[in-house]
Protein backbone atom coordinates (compact mmCIF):
# COMPACT_ATOMS: atom_id res chain seq x y z
CA UNK A 1 0.00 0.00 0.00
CA UNK A 2 1.63 3.39 1.15
CA UNK A 3 5.12 4.06 0.81
CA UNK A 4 6.83 4.59 4.52
CA UNK A 5 7.78 8.13 2.85
CA UNK A 6 4.20 9.41 2.62
CA UNK A 7 4.05 8.03 6.53
CA UNK A 8 2.68 11.03 8.38
CA UNK A 9 1.78 11.08 12.34
CA UNK A 10 -1.92 12.02 11.09
CA UNK A 11 -2.12 9.27 8.90
CA UNK A 12 -0.69 6.85 11.78
CA UNK A 13 -3.71 8.05 14.07
CA UNK A 14 -6.02 7.22 11.56
CA UNK A 15 -5.14 4.25 10.87
CA UNK A 16 -4.83 3.71 15.26
CA UNK A 17 -8.41 4.72 15.03
CA UNK A 18 -10.01 2.54 12.69
CA UNK A 19 -8.00 -0.55 14.21
CA UNK A 20 -9.04 -0.03 17.55
CA UNK A 21 -12.44 0.63 16.39
CA UNK A 22 -12.00 -3.06 14.74
CA UNK A 23 -10.71 -5.22 17.23
CA UNK A 24 -11.03 -3.05 20.33
CA UNK A 25 -8.68 -1.90 22.93
CA UNK A 26 -7.70 -4.63 24.46
CA UNK A 27 -6.86 -6.75 21.33
CA UNK A 28 -5.12 -3.75 18.85
CA UNK A 29 -1.76 -3.88 18.65
CA UNK A 30 0.83 -1.55 16.78
CA UNK A 31 1.55 -4.48 14.40
CA UNK A 32 -2.20 -4.24 13.26
CA UNK A 33 -1.65 -0.69 12.79
CA UNK A 34 1.90 -1.34 10.41
CA UNK A 35 -0.41 -4.13 8.18
CA UNK A 36 -3.96 -1.70 7.98
CA UNK A 37 -0.74 0.90 6.65
CA UNK A 38 1.04 -1.52 4.74
CA UNK A 39 4.67 -0.33 6.71
CA UNK A 40 6.66 -2.31 8.54
CA UNK A 41 5.53 -1.47 12.47
CA UNK A 42 9.50 0.27 12.96
CA UNK A 43 8.03 2.61 10.51
CA UNK A 44 5.33 3.60 12.69
CA UNK A 45 7.52 2.89 16.07
CA UNK A 46 9.74 5.95 14.36
CA UNK A 47 6.67 8.60 14.60
CA UNK A 48 5.65 6.63 18.03
CA UNK A 49 8.15 5.35 20.57
CA UNK A 50 5.97 3.12 22.30
CA UNK A 51 2.76 1.68 22.02
CA UNK A 52 1.27 3.86 24.98
CA UNK A 53 2.80 7.04 23.44
CA UNK A 54 0.48 5.86 19.90
CA UNK A 55 -2.61 5.27 22.39
CA UNK A 56 -1.98 8.46 24.10
CA UNK A 57 -1.37 10.33 20.91
CA UNK A 58 -5.08 9.21 19.13
CA UNK A 59 -6.88 9.46 22.51
CA UNK A 60 -6.00 13.15 22.16
CA UNK A 61 -6.51 13.42 18.61
CA UNK A 62 -10.32 12.18 19.70
CA UNK A 63 -10.44 14.54 22.72
CA UNK A 64 -9.31 17.44 20.37
CA UNK A 65 -12.05 17.01 17.54
CA UNK A 66 -14.26 18.01 20.94
CA UNK A 67 -12.59 21.08 21.38
CA UNK A 68 -12.55 22.15 17.07
CA UNK A 69 -15.66 21.68 16.88
CA UNK A 70 -16.76 24.16 19.96
CA UNK A 71 -14.21 26.63 18.83
CA UNK A 72 -16.91 28.51 16.50
CA UNK A 73 -18.89 29.50 19.99
CA UNK A 74 -16.24 31.16 21.30
CA UNK A 75 -14.52 32.81 18.65
CA UNK A 76 -18.41 34.13 16.84
CA UNK A 77 -20.05 37.74 17.46
CA UNK A 78 -23.37 36.86 18.97
CA UNK A 79 -24.23 37.92 22.46
CA UNK A 80 -21.80 36.12 24.89
CA UNK A 81 -25.20 34.01 26.35
CA UNK A 82 -26.21 32.83 22.99
CA UNK A 83 -22.93 31.34 22.67
CA UNK A 84 -22.71 30.00 26.17
CA UNK A 85 -25.86 28.14 25.30
CA UNK A 86 -24.66 27.39 22.23
CA UNK A 87 -21.73 25.97 23.50
CA UNK A 88 -23.21 23.93 25.97
CA UNK A 89 -25.70 22.49 23.58
CA UNK A 90 -23.25 21.41 21.30
CA UNK A 91 -20.85 19.98 23.72
CA UNK A 92 -23.85 17.56 25.09
CA UNK A 93 -24.89 17.27 21.39
CA UNK A 94 -21.02 16.26 20.47
CA UNK A 95 -21.01 13.62 23.89
CA UNK A 96 -24.63 12.27 23.34
CA UNK A 97 -23.75 11.09 19.37
CA UNK A 98 -20.89 9.60 20.10
CA UNK A 99 -22.30 7.96 23.18
CA UNK A 100 -25.55 7.04 20.98
CA UNK A 101 -24.16 6.99 17.38
CA UNK A 102 -21.01 5.04 18.11
CA UNK A 103 -21.27 3.02 21.29
CA UNK A 104 -18.29 0.92 20.31
CA UNK A 105 -15.89 3.38 19.78
CA UNK A 106 -17.29 5.38 22.71
CA UNK A 107 -16.06 2.46 24.89
CA UNK A 108 -12.89 2.03 23.19
CA UNK A 109 -11.96 5.76 24.22
CA UNK A 110 -13.35 4.99 27.48
CA UNK A 111 -10.67 2.46 27.93
CA UNK A 112 -8.39 4.64 26.62
CA UNK A 113 -9.49 7.98 28.71
CA UNK A 114 -8.77 5.59 31.85
CA UNK A 115 -5.12 5.07 30.57
CA UNK A 116 -4.62 8.50 29.91
CA UNK A 117 -5.80 11.08 32.41
CA UNK A 118 -3.21 13.37 31.96
CA UNK A 119 -4.46 14.18 28.82
CA UNK A 120 -8.12 14.41 30.19
CA UNK A 121 -7.14 16.53 32.40
CA UNK A 122 -5.59 18.72 29.71
CA UNK A 123 -8.66 18.42 27.43
CA UNK A 124 -10.77 19.60 30.66
CA UNK A 125 -8.37 22.79 30.90
CA UNK A 126 -8.87 23.33 27.31
CA UNK A 127 -13.03 23.09 27.83
CA UNK A 128 -12.97 25.33 30.47
CA UNK A 129 -10.33 27.80 29.13
CA UNK A 130 -13.22 28.04 26.10
CA UNK A 131 -15.96 28.88 28.32
CA UNK A 132 -13.84 31.61 30.37
CA UNK A 133 -13.23 33.40 27.06
CA UNK A 134 -16.88 33.34 26.40
CA UNK A 135 -17.37 34.99 29.73
CA UNK A 136 -14.63 37.62 29.44
CA UNK A 137 -16.35 38.53 26.53
CA UNK A 138 -19.62 38.76 28.09
CA UNK A 139 -18.33 40.42 31.07
CA UNK A 140 -16.39 42.88 28.49
CA UNK A 141 -19.65 43.43 26.85
CA UNK A 142 -21.47 44.49 30.53
CA UNK A 143 -23.70 41.38 30.01
CA UNK A 144 -22.20 38.82 32.80
CA UNK A 145 -21.54 40.45 36.13
CA UNK A 146 -18.35 38.28 37.12
CA UNK A 147 -15.81 39.76 38.00
CA UNK A 148 -12.14 39.49 35.90
CA UNK A 149 -10.20 37.18 38.42
CA UNK A 150 -12.90 35.14 39.70
CA UNK A 151 -13.53 33.94 35.44
CA UNK A 152 -11.04 31.22 35.93
CA UNK A 153 -13.06 29.75 38.96
CA UNK A 154 -16.71 31.00 37.65
CA UNK A 155 -15.96 28.82 34.19
CA UNK A 156 -14.96 25.75 35.87
CA UNK A 157 -18.17 26.26 38.17
CA UNK A 158 -20.21 26.20 35.07
CA UNK A 159 -18.48 23.39 33.18
CA UNK A 160 -18.80 21.25 36.67
CA UNK A 161 -22.83 22.16 37.09
CA UNK A 162 -23.42 20.92 33.72
CA UNK A 163 -21.75 17.36 34.01
CA UNK A 164 -24.57 15.97 34.16
CA UNK A 165 -24.68 16.85 30.14
CA UNK A 166 -21.30 15.76 28.81
CA UNK A 167 -19.64 13.27 31.69
CA UNK A 168 -20.07 10.08 29.77
CA UNK A 169 -20.20 8.34 33.54
CA UNK A 170 -24.23 9.65 32.58
CA UNK A 171 -24.30 8.49 28.90
CA UNK A 172 -27.35 6.24 29.87
CA UNK A 173 -29.65 8.56 30.94
CA UNK A 174 -28.98 11.14 27.71
CA UNK A 175 -31.95 8.93 26.32
CA UNK A 176 -34.28 8.96 28.96
CA UNK A 177 -37.18 11.23 28.35
CA UNK A 178 -37.22 14.72 29.74
CA UNK A 179 -33.33 15.26 29.39
CA UNK A 180 -33.46 17.77 27.27
CA UNK A 181 -35.84 19.99 29.28
CA UNK A 182 -33.43 19.07 32.66
CA UNK A 183 -31.02 20.41 30.03
CA UNK A 184 -32.66 23.68 29.23
CA UNK A 185 -33.24 23.89 33.11
CA UNK A 186 -29.93 23.41 34.58
CA UNK A 187 -28.41 26.22 31.67
CA UNK A 188 -30.92 28.81 32.36
CA UNK A 189 -30.11 28.38 36.24
CA UNK A 190 -26.38 29.08 34.92
CA UNK A 191 -26.67 31.97 33.10
CA UNK A 192 -29.16 33.69 35.50
CA UNK A 193 -25.89 33.33 37.87
CA UNK A 194 -23.56 34.81 35.57
CA UNK A 195 -25.84 37.46 34.55
CA UNK A 196 -25.78 41.20 35.59
CA UNK A 197 -28.50 42.21 37.93
CA UNK B 1 -33.04 -16.65 68.79
CA UNK B 2 -35.83 -14.45 68.89
CA UNK B 3 -39.07 -15.54 68.73
CA UNK B 4 -41.28 -15.25 65.91
CA UNK B 5 -43.64 -12.94 67.23
CA UNK B 6 -41.48 -10.13 67.84
CA UNK B 7 -40.20 -10.03 63.70
CA UNK B 8 -41.05 -6.79 62.86
CA UNK B 9 -40.18 -5.89 59.02
CA UNK B 10 -37.74 -3.34 61.29
CA UNK B 11 -35.91 -6.05 62.24
CA UNK B 12 -35.81 -8.51 59.35
CA UNK B 13 -34.30 -5.50 56.73
CA UNK B 14 -31.80 -4.99 59.72
CA UNK B 15 -31.06 -8.70 59.06
CA UNK B 16 -31.18 -8.26 55.28
CA UNK B 17 -28.28 -5.63 55.58
CA UNK B 18 -26.46 -7.17 57.75
CA UNK B 19 -26.53 -10.22 55.28
CA UNK B 20 -25.69 -8.28 52.35
CA UNK B 21 -22.79 -6.75 54.03
CA UNK B 22 -21.40 -10.10 54.57
CA UNK B 23 -22.00 -12.01 51.80
CA UNK B 24 -22.72 -9.42 48.77
CA UNK B 25 -25.71 -8.97 46.77
CA UNK B 26 -25.07 -11.81 44.54
CA UNK B 27 -24.88 -14.43 46.97
CA UNK B 28 -27.09 -13.15 50.20
CA UNK B 29 -30.45 -15.34 50.46
CA UNK B 30 -33.68 -14.96 52.47
CA UNK B 31 -32.12 -18.22 54.21
CA UNK B 32 -29.56 -16.28 55.34
CA UNK B 33 -31.71 -13.75 56.89
CA UNK B 34 -33.83 -16.31 58.39
CA UNK B 35 -30.85 -17.63 60.13
CA UNK B 36 -29.16 -14.48 61.46
CA UNK B 37 -32.74 -13.72 63.01
CA UNK B 38 -32.79 -17.28 64.47
CA UNK B 39 -36.36 -17.64 62.68
CA UNK B 40 -37.88 -20.04 59.33
CA UNK B 41 -37.90 -18.16 55.61
CA UNK B 42 -41.20 -18.72 56.10
CA UNK B 43 -41.53 -16.13 58.79
CA UNK B 44 -39.48 -13.44 56.61
CA UNK B 45 -41.86 -14.11 53.74
CA UNK B 46 -44.93 -13.48 55.97
CA UNK B 47 -43.30 -9.76 55.61
CA UNK B 48 -42.08 -9.61 52.42
CA UNK B 49 -43.81 -12.15 49.90
CA UNK B 50 -40.68 -12.09 47.64
CA UNK B 51 -36.89 -12.08 47.61
CA UNK B 52 -37.50 -9.29 45.16
CA UNK B 53 -39.68 -7.40 47.24
CA UNK B 54 -37.26 -7.86 50.32
CA UNK B 55 -34.01 -6.43 48.28
CA UNK B 56 -36.39 -3.51 47.04
CA UNK B 57 -37.73 -2.68 50.86
CA UNK B 58 -33.76 -2.74 52.34
CA UNK B 59 -33.01 -0.43 49.24
CA UNK B 60 -35.56 2.08 50.06
CA UNK B 61 -34.86 2.33 53.61
CA UNK B 62 -30.93 2.87 53.17
CA UNK B 63 -31.93 6.09 50.79
CA UNK B 64 -34.27 6.78 53.18
CA UNK B 65 -31.34 7.39 55.66
CA UNK B 66 -30.64 10.52 53.34
CA UNK B 67 -33.78 11.82 53.44
CA UNK B 68 -33.70 11.72 56.92
CA UNK B 69 -30.53 12.90 57.82
CA UNK B 70 -31.06 16.26 55.26
CA UNK B 71 -34.64 16.48 56.66
CA UNK B 72 -33.50 19.12 59.67
CA UNK B 73 -31.88 21.65 56.75
CA UNK B 74 -35.50 21.63 55.25
CA UNK B 75 -37.27 22.74 58.51
CA UNK B 76 -35.08 24.75 60.87
CA UNK B 77 -35.18 28.34 60.94
CA UNK B 78 -32.25 29.59 59.41
CA UNK B 79 -31.91 31.77 56.10
CA UNK B 80 -33.23 29.81 53.23
CA UNK B 81 -30.01 30.07 51.78
CA UNK B 82 -28.05 28.96 54.40
CA UNK B 83 -30.47 25.79 54.39
CA UNK B 84 -29.41 25.23 51.11
CA UNK B 85 -26.19 25.42 51.17
CA UNK B 86 -26.34 23.11 54.60
CA UNK B 87 -28.16 20.89 52.93
CA UNK B 88 -26.45 20.47 49.41
CA UNK B 89 -23.33 20.09 51.59
CA UNK B 90 -24.59 17.36 53.83
CA UNK B 91 -26.03 15.38 50.92
CA UNK B 92 -22.08 15.44 49.33
CA UNK B 93 -20.65 14.97 52.94
CA UNK B 94 -22.96 11.40 53.30
CA UNK B 95 -22.65 10.32 50.10
CA UNK B 96 -18.59 10.73 50.22
CA UNK B 97 -18.91 8.77 53.65
CA UNK B 98 -20.63 6.21 52.36
CA UNK B 99 -18.51 5.63 49.51
CA UNK B 100 -15.26 6.46 51.62
CA UNK B 101 -16.26 5.18 54.64
CA UNK B 102 -17.81 1.58 53.42
CA UNK B 103 -16.88 0.91 49.94
CA UNK B 104 -18.17 -2.80 50.07
CA UNK B 105 -21.65 -1.62 51.44
CA UNK B 106 -21.67 1.12 48.56
CA UNK B 107 -21.01 -1.39 45.96
CA UNK B 108 -23.71 -3.65 46.84
CA UNK B 109 -26.28 -1.02 47.54
CA UNK B 110 -25.10 0.37 43.46
CA UNK B 111 -26.50 -3.11 42.80
CA UNK B 112 -29.58 -2.84 44.28
CA UNK B 113 -29.63 0.20 42.89
CA UNK B 114 -29.65 -0.97 39.64
CA UNK B 115 -32.34 -3.60 40.27
CA UNK B 116 -34.94 -0.90 41.74
CA UNK B 117 -34.72 2.17 39.44
CA UNK B 118 -38.47 2.97 40.49
CA UNK B 119 -37.46 3.13 44.45
CA UNK B 120 -34.32 5.40 43.40
CA UNK B 121 -36.76 7.73 40.92
CA UNK B 122 -39.03 8.25 44.14
CA UNK B 123 -35.92 9.02 46.25
CA UNK B 124 -34.50 11.46 43.84
CA UNK B 125 -38.39 12.88 43.62
CA UNK B 126 -38.16 13.18 47.92
CA UNK B 127 -34.83 15.27 47.20
CA UNK B 128 -35.65 17.42 44.61
CA UNK B 129 -39.55 18.29 47.14
CA UNK B 130 -36.73 19.06 49.81
CA UNK B 131 -34.86 21.80 47.64
CA UNK B 132 -37.87 22.54 46.41
CA UNK B 133 -39.58 23.00 50.22
CA UNK B 134 -36.17 25.74 50.73
CA UNK B 135 -36.85 27.64 47.54
CA UNK B 136 -40.76 28.32 48.56
CA UNK B 137 -39.30 29.51 52.11
CA UNK B 138 -36.42 31.79 50.42
CA UNK B 139 -39.14 32.81 47.98
CA UNK B 140 -41.54 33.83 50.49
CA UNK B 141 -38.87 35.54 52.78
CA UNK B 142 -37.84 37.75 49.87
CA UNK B 143 -34.59 36.12 49.66
CA UNK B 144 -35.12 33.81 46.42
CA UNK B 145 -36.36 35.59 43.11
CA UNK B 146 -37.73 31.97 41.33
CA UNK B 147 -41.55 32.38 40.81
CA UNK B 148 -43.64 30.18 42.74
CA UNK B 149 -45.01 28.15 39.21
CA UNK B 150 -40.97 27.67 38.21
CA UNK B 151 -40.29 26.09 41.77
CA UNK B 152 -40.60 22.19 41.13
CA UNK B 153 -38.29 22.76 38.11
CA UNK B 154 -35.89 24.96 39.37
CA UNK B 155 -35.59 22.45 42.14
CA UNK B 156 -34.43 20.11 39.94
CA UNK B 157 -31.89 22.27 38.04
CA UNK B 158 -30.77 22.59 41.40
CA UNK B 159 -30.53 19.08 42.02
CA UNK B 160 -28.82 18.24 38.56
CA UNK B 161 -26.80 21.54 38.47
CA UNK B 162 -24.82 19.19 41.47
CA UNK B 163 -24.90 16.12 40.52
CA UNK B 164 -21.18 15.97 40.54
CA UNK B 165 -21.62 16.24 44.32
CA UNK B 166 -23.78 13.62 45.28
CA UNK B 167 -24.05 11.23 42.43
CA UNK B 168 -22.42 8.36 42.69
CA UNK B 169 -20.77 7.68 39.37
CA UNK B 170 -18.10 10.76 40.56
CA UNK B 171 -17.31 8.75 43.84
CA UNK B 172 -13.93 8.35 42.44
CA UNK B 173 -13.27 11.85 42.11
CA UNK B 174 -14.63 13.27 45.89
CA UNK B 175 -11.27 12.09 47.23
CA UNK B 176 -9.69 14.29 44.64
CA UNK B 177 -7.26 17.31 45.66
CA UNK B 178 -9.42 20.61 44.97
CA UNK B 179 -13.03 18.72 44.71
CA UNK B 180 -14.16 21.03 47.95
CA UNK B 181 -13.30 24.22 46.43
CA UNK B 182 -15.14 23.27 43.35
CA UNK B 183 -18.12 22.46 45.38
CA UNK B 184 -18.28 25.45 46.97
CA UNK B 185 -17.98 27.28 43.81
CA UNK B 186 -20.73 25.01 41.95
CA UNK B 187 -23.11 26.25 45.27
CA UNK B 188 -22.13 29.50 45.05
CA UNK B 189 -23.11 29.54 41.66
CA UNK B 190 -26.22 28.27 42.14
CA UNK B 191 -27.15 30.71 45.04
CA UNK B 192 -26.34 33.94 42.77
CA UNK B 193 -28.85 32.18 40.04
CA UNK B 194 -31.31 32.15 43.01
CA UNK B 195 -30.94 35.02 44.84
CA UNK B 196 -33.13 38.19 44.30
CA UNK B 197 -31.44 40.65 42.62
Amino acid sequence: MAATESLTAERILEATEEVLRRYGPAKATVVDVARVLGVSHGSVYRHFRTKAALREAVTERWLRRTIDALRPYVTATEPADERLTGWLTALFALKREKAGGDPELMATFQVLIGENSAVVDRHEEHLVEQIAEILADGRRAGLFATPEPELPATARAVFHATDRFHNPAHAADWSQPGVDAAFTAVVDLVLRALRRA
